[in-house]
């Protein structure tokens, strides 16, 4: 692949490929591209019946699929690249090798790539029918299912609050142009990313999460990289940042993205002061340029750019308890400062705009100033670049360049509201990308819980994008262990939004579950959890046995205690009752409540048992 | 302690011992009472500066308290009760053996002895003032920080979201009195229960959580569950209930009781359904009556009592997705269908009370009928137990008997404020007490998050207790690791409502955490975490040398990319440019910029450096 990186130290056997737990890949065709192939995850249950999830996993989970890290995944993309006939292969970047089999292209001169220049043109691209289709799952099998009366009570009595948001019952191709046209979604699709599956994110969709993976200098080898990205999607991200900084910083990129399904998201600012030997003052315009073409070639789906980290807000950082708590936040801090000059993001943002363009690279506005701790929150310096931010969507929408905006960090919860609505005035509807956020900063090590507390709430508010925490947050390097439980934890977070939100399907999973809970199909119950693996294995500390497997009670209660199996032993009895009850042996005092009981009860009981 | 259970069976090596890091137990007397000695964890940090913790781990954190589990804690309490002169010794329940150490005790006849009961008569008691200073921890501290005029504009900003609370600055004695005598507060003590440290559950004080521990039929022993106690105090939990429902149940109770500080709250319903065979249609009212009376006996402090699960409630179940949920609601929905009769909870309500009041039992009136699944949130059979509970707490405080209520269970997002709201309106304003809730059904193995999501934003609504959940809840018997687990997760979830509400002292906390990781005080992080143990675990896992405690960056970033470290830069090199900045250095076309820094930048800058 990358000439210096020895292929044969690739360990392939790291790379996770099992399918999930009785889980199926299916593949859904397009209606208007025939050569779409949608995937979903078939989870079979006990009871014969199943229900498809949206899968995040990529090719690792179908057996079917013949995985080599050194060749890469499957570019399905490409032959609708090329078919748009807008683009050249490309050797602007000196700094990719000549020997790589991913030949770079770039828009044709005069050209703009990106999807938001379709969309606005009233193109319906392949990706969107794509999105479409995914963004549909499940909903015939709930819309089935919505035919019963009791599940139309219910629904309206369960019906979300969105908070401003559209979901649409079924997403539409239209509806997904519309959406990108208007700036309120996007999808980051770099046209040097033909591997990946696309996915949208905005606020009339599912919300998305996003995991960080990425060495340091401290820590962690390539391959190690490539199978927590695989471990991520595995369990739900939907997009991967490679925030690595340590030293193979082009290699691992290459391998990740050539072997990555979904979205790539980079800090390119981190390369470039690699670059200058970590020196912030050494930056300069013309590397950090040579870097976005660099990574641009190489595929990365989206950039975060801290273009609004002005010198005017430094200054207001110096009262904070935590000061400037991103990266490249404070890496741009640091070379104003010793300028004495604006910050060369925000001076050459229309330069930016028009390599994003040539590669459909979708911005992620970065927020260098957002706050380290509750004591930070929402203070001038965080909104002051907030406002800058959304002076800079509209000059990248004018170049139809795909953007979203990046939101903090620590919040208490009183005041995560203010986050979203702000981010909506000032940012032209631009989808909201938080990184949690906490909202407490007493819980080193818990993180994750801390966050997905914040950012279910601002889920349900309407931001887009969830970029994790892990327990590791403050405190060191995630290992794999760390990428699953927070990207566990966002996928509670994001799917707690969507069933407050009041997305027309997402509670289907949500009551699939707890139907095998209720009639003890402990298999389905496991199989359904976002995490199966940990949940039976929970269950078997304790009650191992196969036998435990169609019990009707848990270590919890135990037989006797257990008020599921009780309240069967209710409706049963309700039954029989209702069966052999006669007049004469209804008690005069409770002559109504009985009557009522016989009724409405043993009837309504009798639904279930059947 | 207990006839024919052996004490040499009793491992006392298993009970954990040690104070928590950095950490020594201080005592504040009391001002009215001098016998009074309020506990707080004082943390010392390496700065010279230190803070106060609420502490609810009891002496066993305080190594020159001798503990003898056979003998229990020492009976502080026992002097204010007898001082009091309204109780007598019992023997009124026979199952308690003749040679027990503790010598149950009752209210003479016609006497109420609950705080209640004081609290209306306009009576401050040594448990009032107790709880007076145990909730004005660090206030001091906190308001000396409040002269630094940065502190008052950041706490301004920051100001909370009471939600309708009324935090007071200082918690006063008087406070205390009042909020009980409203029925806004109740204060768990059981005049059997000498051996507490008072705490108080309400809206207007810091909210607190729960733990459950207890052995069911299928596992577990008393040791271990006098350890899970202990273990639960000790990461935070503010109660514990005894939820045993297996052998040795008494024995269990007692052990626990006589070795615990804090408030016990059990299910009796449990123990009765034991003592006729776990047969739920031979209960009766004298059976349940007697275990009543065995319980308060015991020193139980809080009883959870099923009276709201009507007759005609149950047939509204029927179409739910997860019925009966509650172990005491659907053994009482069995028996009330099983004799076609009201439950006798609710028609001996009164005779309850009376039990009640003559021991200070508080009475945590059951939600038999909250929903177990999403779909089942907020309906019918919900609420309209709800609205019984409300009648019955106005019984309860006709009889001067304190009272909570106890809440859901399974509950979107969008659903958790309707919870509140409707609490409020039907029960008096009387202390809130949830189980979660848990905001999705989908995370077997994670419920402790998607419950902690809930308890966070219903705790910051109002709720003045949350009952934690374990990663185990609906897999198995939780263990130690769950306990921490649990707990952990809920602490985290009743702090970030503090937060929000605006509770006067409770960012002051996060900040101090914050201002250590920001200057790079690894050790004093680590020892104001939740949990320090996983703190510096985690951290040690890539970085294990103890030069890295005093680090300026951890294997997250690594040293070239900490933001901390570069804000600290930033902040020196604008000091230094201050000291040497003379007018012509300063660009034309940036001179405003570079003035404001001046003027601001570089002496803000400085007040952090020094």
């Amino acid at each position: 692949m990358k000439k210096g990186h020895d292929s044969s130290s690739v360990n392939k056997d790291i790379i996770t490929r099992t399918p999930l737990p009785s889980s199926k890949k299916l593949y859904t065709k397009g209606q208007i591209f025939s050569d779409i192939q949608v995937p979903n995850r078939r989870v079979t249950l006990t009871n014969e019946t199943y229900i498809d999830l949206y899968d995040t996993s990529g090719p690792y989970t179908d057996p079917d699929t013949v995985i080599d890290l050194e060749k890469g995944l499957t570019p399905t993309r490409l032959a609708w690249i090329l078919n748009r006939n807008d683009t050249e292969e490309s050797t602007a970047s000196p700094l990719i090798a000549a020997n790589r089999q991913h030949k770079p292209r770039r828009a044709k001169a005069q050209h703009n790539v990106s999807q938001l220049h379709y969309a606005k043109k009233g193109i319906i691209t392949p990706e969107m029918e794509y999105i479409a289709i995914r963004e549909t799952i499940h909903r015939e099998q709930q819309q089935a299912a919505e035919k019963n009366p009791d599940v139309i009570k219910r629904n309206q009595r369960l019906r979300g609050n969105g908070m401003g948001a559209s979901l649409p019952s079924i997403v539409t191709p239209e509806f997904v142009r519309d959406e990108v046209a208007r700036g309120r979604a996007i999808i980051p699709a770099n046209i040097n990313h033909p591997e990946i599956e696309p996915m949208i994110i905005g606020r009339n969709f599912l919300v998305k999460i996003n995991a960080n993976i990425g060495n340091s200098a401290v820590t962690s080898s390539i391959e190690e990289e490539v199978e927590k990205l695989v471990w991520a999607i595995r369990w739900g991200a939907d997009t991967v940042m490679d925030l690595s900084t340590g030293k193979n910083i082009h290699a691992t990129r290459e391998y990740i993205i050539r072997n990555s399904p979904v979205p790539i998201g980079t800090v390119p600012i981190y390369q470039a002061l690699e670059k200058v030997g970590g020196v912030a003052e050494d930056l300069t315009w013309e590397i950090f340029r040579d870097t976005l073409i660099e990574q641009a070639e190489q595929g990365v789906d989206y950039f975060t750019i801290h273009a609004g980290v002005l010198l005017r807000y430094v200054p207001l950082t110096a009262t904070r308890v935590t000061g400037i708590v991103s990266r490249g936040g404070s890496i741009m801090a640091k070379w104003c400062m010793a300028h004495h000059e604006e910050n060369f993001l925000y001076t050459r943002f229309r330069e930016i705009c028009e390599i994003m363009q040539a590669y459909d690279v979708s911005f992620s506005l970065g927020d260098g100033l957002r706050p380290g701790s509750s004591a930070d929150a929402n203070d001038e310096a965080q909104f002051g670049e907030l406002k800058t931010l959304g002076e800079l969507t509209k000059i990248a929408l004018e170049f139809e360049v795909q953007t979203m905006i990046e939101g903090p960090g620590h919040v208490p919860m009183h005041l995560v509201q203010e986050n979203m609505t702000k981010q909506l005035e000032y940012c032209h509807e631009a989808p909201f990308y938080t990184l949690g956020p906490l909202t407490t900063d007493i819980a080193p090590g818990y993180d994750h819980i801390t966050s997905a507390i914040g950012a279910a709430m601002i889920g349900w508010f309407g931001c887009a994008m969830l970029c994790y925490v892990t327990p590791k947050e403050h405190l060191g390097l995630p290992d794999k262990k760390d990428v699953k439980a927070g990207v566990i934890a966002y996928k509670i977070a994001a799917h707690a939004a969507d069933v407050a939100k009041g997305h027309p399907a997402a509670r289907y999973w949500d009551d699939a579950l707890s139907e095998a809970r209720f009639e003890f199909r402990w298999q389905d119950q496991f199989n359904l959890a976002l995490d199966p693996d940990t949940a039976i294995a929970y269950h078997d500390e304790t009650l191992p046995k196969e036998s435990a497997k169609t019990a009707h009670f848990c270590s919890m209660c135990g037989p006797k205690f257990c008020s599921m199996r009780i309240t069967q032993d209710v409706r049963d009895f309700a039954r029989e009752q209702a069966a052999k009850a006669g007049d004469e042996e209804i008690q005069a005092g409770l002559k109504e409540k009985a009557k009522e009981f016989k009724e409405k009860g043993s009837e309504l009981y009798v639904r279930n048992d059947t």
